[in-house]
């Protein structure tokens, strides 16, 4: 490449929509008007024209009228303005109908959760550093910002959690001396209809030590942080109302609590139903939202111990909490009982809290599935997801965000695919698939190969899933990388993370009969998992221990089903190279998606041999058709 | 404990001479001087009295006589008569009788390489932070360098490389820049007779930009580092000469090229013997010494490829360079072929470079013998390695330090053992394991328990090797950090680093048939290893290829000695905590060596349980006596 890209190169999905939005906007309405007047003169006089209505009851949603004209009337609340503009503006680019009748957002929180930390690192982020903090503190480009905005609001999403939930000394202060410059994040952000929200750390009355900017006074930390003290509630109340002084939109405090070395209220004997609602109470009064991370299990498990099983943990901790959470409070779980894992049966705690408000969490960012090297497009796996867990269970969602300063956004220019069909899933989870990968297609500039790319997207997450860990197999990725093979690197770690293969078996039982973990499922679901006979091949070793030789439906054993799909997903992966060399890419993606494709291949080889020879070691069984497996 | 330690707490060996040298002193007589006169102070007017007979002629050796009144005469060179000093001072603590005849050194090069960086980590450090690094460049305490210095003249070490054999950028700068600087530290340790070694980057030429102090000109940085370019060549020339006019007395330049990563001559299509006579000829003006470290394989191997073992790498690549080597280039080559697992081999290269002057490297720090936690005293596997050498064919040596800033200098107070028996048997490896670690023992204030701790040193590195990876089987570490199990942690990594165990079959077969890395040895050597039924058992697996039930001479299985060696060594470790409970250690490394053992213990344990799971898992063979094998 001659020169290097920059951001302002690479418009992710407003490729039809290149600009950046001017400073001076300081509303949804604004920006609304702004992008109809650049599509206009894109257009030419052919173009729409729009007319905005305001109706503040609708707050949100929008309703898309088409008059006889031709003209676009959008009717919508505050950002119902810019959301339906949005809508509008990309059907029409996309040759789509207007939807029909008034569109509101299923979940009322679409949130990104990102990983960042003030020094500027992103955990588990594949994308460069963080967009907004670097040394120490914040450092960012407002004009980035702005455009980030726009790509949030112009995929639904309307909240940004704006720091690691692994708290740190330096993130404290984003509640404390940080503050005003945290507020000036959000005043950037807030003409999108983007509000923040921030990862509190729960011990910060221990920490935090900063003038109150109005007395001027500093008072000293306290020696406790128990939800039921009284000087706590009160430090917390009181660090509520100067947060909200400073930013009166902010979204809430999430918390990651008594997970993975993090203190939480299990440190003063409480309940995390105490912890959640202390923090609570402080919010309410600004209608504040409390997220409560749902991600708690023994992270110093004994692999030798066989009948606590990390899948069951947050289900045992938290179902017996059912009703006991203030109205304000959210429970954000993760898709999966695991973590992230490429698959992984719907938690159980998603349908297990009749009484809770439920936060769903997915993970945007490639942690296990490829580290953004590898393709991977999420929205096939979020389609049976959202059918499993049924209409109307869902209404808010959280994403771990897979965007950083790469030039591109997400590193792989394609996923971006991930982070748009998120919102769109957020505000929809009725949504098809295909339809929202065609679309992102369109919007991005790729719609010369809209047939080929939208067969890749359809079908790589499958494809990685067999080079990787087919059947349900979980963790048998290089610990703390967890990019690449090692069946048991995490075998014998304190993780809770096995596949306990040996010479005859692999995979753990969690039927009735082994941990347990299936009777936290709703007896229909239990029952489609709970005969290996019957349960779905995607997650036959999750639930059940089975030999080698194990009869599939479709007559193959175990163990041939484990070496096809490694040898297929490795055939599949090199037709996926071809198909990217005959795409017709920009050339400001054509270099990065190649040289990344170029990596997968060697991935893809390398989990292929490895998962084959591990299992041949282990089993002794060689392939029914002579492939070659390595001692 | 009340109040922190400090180093000046702990004296280590020179337990029984406590105090700090002034700062005044500037020579190695005076030094001498001071430490007789201390001495006479403590003992009282029985001590006897010592007379200092210069003879530049003996160097750094030395005669001791004692006269018919009792007085010590102590006849030697410059360092001859400090070294001397020692030995009669630790003789009398120890009521030892002096030795007979001139004392002389069979090492002349009796080097600590430490791998400290200028940010003040240690690379593979267990006892604290760097000694003389902090925050990019030199930062200690005068005070503690002077005590660094006494312990190292009184263990007979003569030379202290200061910084990684990595050289990051800031490393690069000891010789230009921060040369003043390095001059400083190396004054202070002149009058201990510790000259100083520096660790260069065969590419300096390529970065290094600094104003050179006479001229005050700053010439742009080579565009090569190529050895036969002649700029290169001058370059260093220069670069020697401005080291040498700081450092008169420096003992010379430590290279790491081609290897992990790090530049090198092969880059310019170049031999080691040429990158390192390049520089020696640069060094060879002021009697300067080229260390040139083989540590070189394909760091980037392809773990399906059988072929390629990484243990027969450094003689396949210097074997042929025999002879080609300047005189003041020492070729430092590491005790066993791999990279000081807990047991190898000899390097055949020690034994196969006739017309090369070789130095060996042993490392004291604990990188894969349990990190100064577990109790590790290398005297008795030093023994075996020099009877293995054979008489007079190691010349120089060099050990990895185990120093840091922890108050007890070495992390485990007991750690210390392994430094000063380093320099005991640098100057004459016929010593006895047990003699030196009694005169430890003494020295160091732990006589009331010599016997005790005598036995428990002597056995200690046994029991480790028992409990983590006998009969020769090498890396089932944890990959990174190198402590604790993990069996195939790297069995599918780049590193060369397998045990290609599988259901029947567990090592490498290194023969002639397999490797071939047997036929790098001696004769007589290869015949003793080469039959499995005659090699050695602590050898077996390293050189063989066996099944499970192979029989051992002792009418054992394989399997069934694995099983066995880890059950015993948990239990031994569980003797020695009941031995280290009944000591009676000084307050100041009590809690210390207590609360260590009881981490050797919880590690005893996991390498225990995780090794006999994974071999029964692979074999599906029980234990013969039933014990507890988890699944």
């Amino acid at each position: 490449m001659e020169k290097t890209l920059s951001w302002r190169d690479c418009p992710a999905w407003l490729s039809a929509m290149p600009g950046e939005v001017p400073a001076a906007l300081a509303s949804p309405r604004e920006i609304a008007a702004w992008e109809v007047e650049r599509f206009a003169e894109s257009r030419g006089p052919g173009a729409p024209s729009f007319r905005f209505v305001s109706d503040e009851a609708l707050g949100e949603s929008y309703l898309l009228e088409r008059n006889g004209d031709g003209a676009i009337t959008v009717r919508g609340g505050e950002t119902g303005i810019l959301y339906g503009t949005y809508e509008a503006l990309f059907d029409l680019i996309c040759g789509s109908p207007l939807p029909q009748g008034v569109q509101s957002p299923v979940c009322e929180l679409r949130m990104l959760d990102s990983w960042d930390n003030p020094d500027g690192s992103v955990e588990r982020g594949y994308a460069g550093r963080s967009l907004w903090f670097e040394g120490g503190g914040f450092s960012y480009e407002p004009d980035r910002i702005r455009q980030l905005g726009r790509m949030l609001a112009s995929a639904g999403i309307n909240v940004l959690c704006l720091n690691n939930v692994n708290v740190g000394t330096a993130a404290r202060a984003l509640i404390g001396e940080r503050l005003p410059e945290t507020a000036e994040l959000a005043r950037i952000l807030r003409p999108f209809g983007v509000r923040l929200m921030l990862s509190v750390d729960f011990s910060a009355p221990l920490f935090l030590r900063d003038p109150d900017p109005i007395s001027g006074e500093t008072r000293a930390p306290l020696t406790t942080a128990d939800p039921l003290d009284g000087d706590v509630r009160r430090w917390w109340r009181d660090r509520a109302a100067r947060v909200y002084r400073a930013i009166p939109d902010l979204a809430g405090f999430l918390v990651k609590a008594d997970s993975e070395h993090r203190p939480g209220p299990n440190t003063y004997g409480r309940s995390h139903a105490q912890g959640a609602n202390m923090l609570a109470g402080a919010l309410a009064p600004y209608r504040g939202l409390l997220v409560w991370r749902a991600f708690v299990y023994n992270c110093m498990q004994d692999w030798r111990d066989t009948a606590t099983d990390r899948p069951c943990a947050a289900y045992e901790r938290y179902r017996p909490l059912d009703g006991q959470f203030a109205d304000n409070v959210l429970l954000q779980v993760k898709n999966g009982p695991y973590d992230f894992q490429v698959r992984e049966p719907v938690s159980p705690l998603l349908l297990g809290m009749e009484r809770t408000r439920m936060a769903l969490e997915l993970q945007l960012t490639q942690e296990y599935t490829g580290h953004q090297i590898d393709l991977f497009a999420m929205p096939p796996l979020w389609r049976e997801l959202f059918d499993t867990l049924g209409k109307g269970r869902v209404r808010a969602m959280a994403a771990v965000s897979n965007l950083g300063r790469d030039a591109n956004w997400t590193g792989h220019p394609f996923a971006a695919l991930n982070l748009y069909a998120y919102g769109r899933f957020a505000w929809d989870p009725d949504r098809s698939p295909e339809e929202e990968i065609r679309r992102w297609i369109r919007l991005s500039g790729y719609g010369r190969d809209e047939e080929a790319l939208t067969e890749l997207l359809l079908g790589c997450s499958r494809t990685y899933e067999k080079y990787t860990a087919p059947l349900g197999l979980c963790w048998m990725v290089n610990p703390g990388a967890h990019y690449g093979p090692s069946p048991w690197g995490y075998e014998f770690q304190a993780w809770g993370t096995y596949n306990r293969a040996d010479r005859e078996r692999v995979g753990i039982d969690r039927t009735a009969a082994g941990t347990g973990l299936l009777s936290q499922y709703p007896p229909a679901l239990a029952a489609r998992f709970e005969d290996p006979a019957r349960c779905p091949d995607e997650y036959l070793l999750f639930f059940h221990r089975l030999p080698y030789l194990f009869r599939m439906r479709d007559g193959r054993t175990l163990i041939q089903r484990i070496y096809d799909d490694h040898f297929e997903g490795f055939e599949e992966a090199l037709r996926m190279q071809r198909t990217v060399a005959g795409l017709h890419l920009p050339g400001r993606d054509r270099a990065e998606v190649e040289e990344r494709m170029r990596k997968q291949l060697l991935n893809a080889r390398e989990w292929r041999d490895v998962v084959n020879t591990f299992f041949h070691r282990l089993s002794g069984v060689p392939d029914e058709k002579g492939r070659k497996i390595y001692d």
